[in-house]
């Protein structure tokens, strides 16, 4: 065994990066680990120790939540980000965030890789790999769970081969990813999608029967594009995100049941819940809908299909998203106001808005008195815009003959 | 005053049409109306009688709820039509469906004009001409409301000298359209947008706080994108979609509140219950998810954009939506299988589905024994997907470095 | 007559806008000139003379040449704007500039309205009329040429009793505008789309079979997006333009014929002459293809449309737009380098680039030694990318027997 | 070594793929051959003869010129596809072609595999290996030349010991492909983008400056979308194709100068040269300006862009490109007409066009007597069409203003 240099592997405390530090041992590097808390549960001062019973010859913890929420959570929240219109990124937003610590204390150590416990058909090898590549394209990338093989009892018994304590509670039959931005669940029976995700998948929201009778409204206050306060009261972004969590989580808000078209070639059964996410994300759109010009929302609309799928693919850091986020930039410059939340047994529905900049005017909208619309300039709108369709008509013959055959009015 | 022809008027049965019939022959017309049965709560013999009280020749009534269905709302929800993703088009579909029989009973009558009881600045006005003029170019579009000039109390004055009778009931503080596919309602109060649309401007909907306890479990069978069965019973469309606006209607399932931006410049605040709507499309747009590959969903998805502005903006009859249509309707050859949706409290959410066409592949999409993903191949996958970014990466530098440097000719 | 206030005049000097002084003065307004020289021939002092001549009280003159360039026609060169893909829009970047300083000046001069000398069936009215309400939500916009209905026999008459000179050449068959970016051709036998445009409808450029037998070739510096130097030496915009104008001009480059639709709903034939504008706009996009990755170029050729149809449509002074040039400025940071362009008997070819910021690596690219791409990741991503066909083919079958095959739910 | 089965090779005649055939064989192989004629130059007797000689147990010739017209170039030439605008397809859309018969050759010999002579680099390897997954997923896909890591040397060596003749000319600097739809030219000098394309890299087009000084002009005859008639006179597609490969090619017309962005993650020079393809390409697209109209324009540009990227990435036999064929076929119907085309010294230029479906209406945008447009109409229009940009800057006040201004929530 050559000895490759240092490396730096993502370390969350669990069993498979465990097993990861003498194996990337015996493949010829020293391991330093680096353990973020993103919001998941954890236990930081436990996950060091273990981290240097397993075998690495250092080990971080970093907090990086406001860090997450700042430069991660907040730019997707503007882009309304969604995979296939219904994912709200909670982990892949994660990943970038990781692979950027990886490289960093990789460089400052003076690391010649970094590595990841992923498996081989997720996307999170494809995120952590690619990221990294984007900020360092020198850098070695490992995945020693993609690549070592063992059975589950060849892994149990090499981890005690190397003194590293087997969880004794009984597994999960769940794969579980957490963070401040929402959970993401699979595995287990979920692998049948005819099969309703069962109550004891979820954590952070309640089942919405179980959800009190009684519907709570909030405040949210927005400021270019960003929650600032919840009813009335500033807070910062992890607290409001905290906040809201519990809030919508315990009246039902956030459940994701999805099939999921992955980077990899197949469709894949996800849970997620996002109490916090899908409330803000839905009266983040809303907001939007009362500031913002028809054509800038039908434009931005198109371009948050991209800049979800950026981010689902690992194009974090890239000069796409650079671009669209400068797009983004100018347009929530406005989007600033108030929005109404219902949150009631599984819903979050937005049920009042106001802004200063509002487009909406009540004295062109309304039909009573003050009506300021001049109704006459409909009449030449309409010439103008029938006009493509009665020309296409002359020439074509009445469309109507061509109708009534195709709805049999004949 | 010149005799001008016969003039065929999309007849309501309330006061502004009955205005209508002895103000257009004023104008020189000879009137003959027609009524339509979309689904609206109706008397029909109670319209005719009035029409011709009121001074119409000939007085058509036609039960359309089936063509409405067949040949609007099923092409419609193959669609997933939304306008802005969110108006279901309930309004909206009935149009050129009213348009294509006006012209029609205008061709077998001899009538040279129809006429419509729109005001200039709703989007009804557009679609009916347009939708007139793509199918007979020639046709004159006569617009009374938008025409006159009348005070309401001038109108009542006017329509008390005509003999038409004025509604004795206390008028709603609503302006209300109603057919099969839901239900609009503007006005009053709906005017402030951040007001809560109150309950008494519902009708097909009960408050989601005081929907049953229970949630109720439903199971939508689909064949090539179109529903056929409800919980295993197969069901016309008309039967299947007034049996669903019951069910869903009394769980609250179907409320929609929005800013909407209009096609004559302005924006709007709309409230929609659309009970039925609501709950197929969502099953639809799931089943899609199971049984359509990745890039057919996303180009579909985009299309569908477009489709719900053709038939918001009055371009139903049009060569584009011909060719979105012929799209379509290829996709849809295996959207076919079972939806299980839960009612619940004002949601309805997908909770099971399954197909005979299922793209998921529980053998690819596994963590268990039984994986058939080559999990090598993710090696070079990646490798190729990350190549440009890393490439893009040697050529400009570290990104941290990128941020803080000039990338010039120099 | 009630006086109404001053007016500001978008004033060429011709007989329409000269009889506009005269016959707006009877509207009860006093009419202030303003002129602006954008690059077509024009002798400013005689305009100057003849506007107060025709009875205007005050006559502006401006040189705009400069900040047309800087702040429309380099904008719109980095987004390659073209209506319809073929259009490099040169009569329509003028407009929002000429609209901007007819607000400005009637600012400055307590003016009420502008007006301008479009008829009622191109778009320049649009575009006058929707940027200064852009501009300026409360002033007057007054279109006397499509408001006063005069014969050309009435006009000349009325042109005579306010003492007008009428031209005296006899008049060019064609209608036309011009300035620095291009030239545009309407009317008389182009009218004919069968016809071609015959060589006298030209000016900037040379019949490509009479241009020199020898082709010429260019070289074009960019720096972030904008040419900034020919033949290596640097030139500014104006002088750079011109230059070209000159050169590709005489070579035959730059002529356009094509079928356009207009915002006013009907098609027309429409005649440009761009010689600076086409070789430029070719230039940036071929270079663009060296320096942008395949994603950003997939983006901005899409919003690339949409800035065309916005600038065409009138809404240069736009969020919209506003959002997008922060898209684009972002991505031109890096489209620097050099472009050989051969100019030859009506072509302008790119037959060279390079680059410092170049992603095109003959390293990776290359067929001989020194292959630095790895041919075996090729492998892992053929199974990967061909993943999801394999998956719908072993669900539907061999493609052949689909054809004969239904695929319900049977 | 084991016997595996009989196999399918597509076999060109040339070096690599004769020594396929022996080293297939190691493999465990029986090998047959396939041998498509497209276009190419070949002499079928020599081929199949080599083939038999190199060790083939059985060799296929098959002409596919009609096949390929008919089924692949004009579904390409009625979706103008040209991927990333500019490459006209002419390589890849043999591929599918020749991916489809080596499956129906594999089915009727009872064949497990087929096998092509690409390299780990290319497309071609994706689109044959992909096209035939589609196809039959069940088949095995050899590729000899990315997997024996001969170099030349080792290839020629290896050649010599199996009997297979080494051609004995001087081998060409260039890589070539070519068919009926055009020629690829890579390798070389052309690697470096900085230096043009030498004369002696093409064979259809003769250099533009040593083209005939007087233009020929052609008169091309549209049904459906597709090409019937060359100067008025029938032809099939094939012999329309040949004729124009001449009669442009002679014009210098057709030949393409790229930096394209590959599939496989990195940026390659192309230079293509497609005389026929592009000046049918051309007249095709302005005839669809003349009689489709605008939205639908809009709409297929969008469509065409996914289609020629799901030909250039594989993805020919797939439910997208089915879906956007029937959109396609759709508009289709109504292209039909006569385009007049000058063929001159590089350039292809359409000079006229007629058609009995023209949309364009010389009575709507004529300047002249009998002009049926109504200009009143558009005062209503430009209403209208301006209110929301009016709206925003009543909101956010004059723009001048807005650029200095924070407009926050205050």
């Amino acid at each position: 065994m050559t000895y490759k240099g240092k490396l730096v592997l993502a370390y969350s405390g669990g069993l498979d990066t465990s097993v990861a530090i003498p194996w990337l041992k015996e493949q010829g590097y020293e391991v330093i680990t680096f353990t973020a808390d993103v919001g998941q549960p954890i236990d930081l001062e436990g996950t060091k120790a273990k981290a240097i019973k397993s075998g690495a010859s250092k080990a971080y913890i970093a907090d990086l939540r406001e860090e997450f929420v700042e430069e991660f959570v907040w730019r997707s929240l503007k882009a309304n980000a969604m995979y296939q219109g219904t994912y709200p990124l909670n982990s892949a937003l994660s990943r970038p965030l990781i692979a950027s610590h990886l490289v960093k204390v990789a460089e400052e150590e003076g690391a010649v890789a970094i590595a990841h416990g992923c498996t081989g058909k997720g996307q999170d090898q494809v995120r952590i790999e690619v990221c990294a590549k984007a900020l360092n394209p020198d850098i070695v990338v490992e995945a020693p769970v993609r690549d070592w093989h063992f059975s589950r009892d060849e892994e149990i018994e090499y981890a005690e081969k190397h003194g590293i304590p087997i969880p004794v509670t009984k597994s999960s039959p769940y794969s579980i990813d957490e963070n401040l931005w929402g959970r993401s669940i699979e595995c287990g029976i979920l692998e049948d999608p005819w099969e309703e995700a069962p109550s004891d998948a979820f954590k952070m929201t309640v089942d919405p029967w179980d959800a009190p009778d009684e519907p709570v409204t909030i405040e949210i206050g927005f400021e270019k594009g960003l929650p600032v306060s919840l009813n009335g009261k500033p807070m910062s972004g992890v607290a409001l995100i905290e906040m809201l969590n519990q809030i919508a989580g315990k009246a039902g808000v956030g459940r994701i049941d999805m099939i999921e078209d992955r980077l990899v070639g197949f469709k894949s059964r996800e849970v997620y819940e996002c109490p916090g996410a899908v409330t803000l994300i839905g009266a983040h759109k809303a907001l939007e809908t009362l500031t913002l010009p028809k054509e800038v929302l039908k434009a931005k609309r198109e371009l948050e299909v991209k800049y979800a799928e950026l981010t689902y693919e690992g194009y974090w850091f890239s000069p796409l998203k650079d671009a669209i986020d400068a797009f983004i930039d100018k347009t929530q410059e406005v989007v600033s106001g108030v929005v109404k939340v219902r949150l009631f047994k599984g819903q979050a529905m937005v049920v009042g808005m106001k802004s200063p900049n509002a487009l909406y005017r009540e004295d062109l909208a309304t039909y009573s008195h003050g009506d300021k619309f001049d109704h006459k300039s409909a009449v030449g709108f309409i010439t103008v815009w029938g006009l493509p369709i009665k020309t296409w008509s002359q020439m074509h013959g009445k469309k109507s003959d061509q109708v009534s055959k195709a709805i049999g009015m004949e």
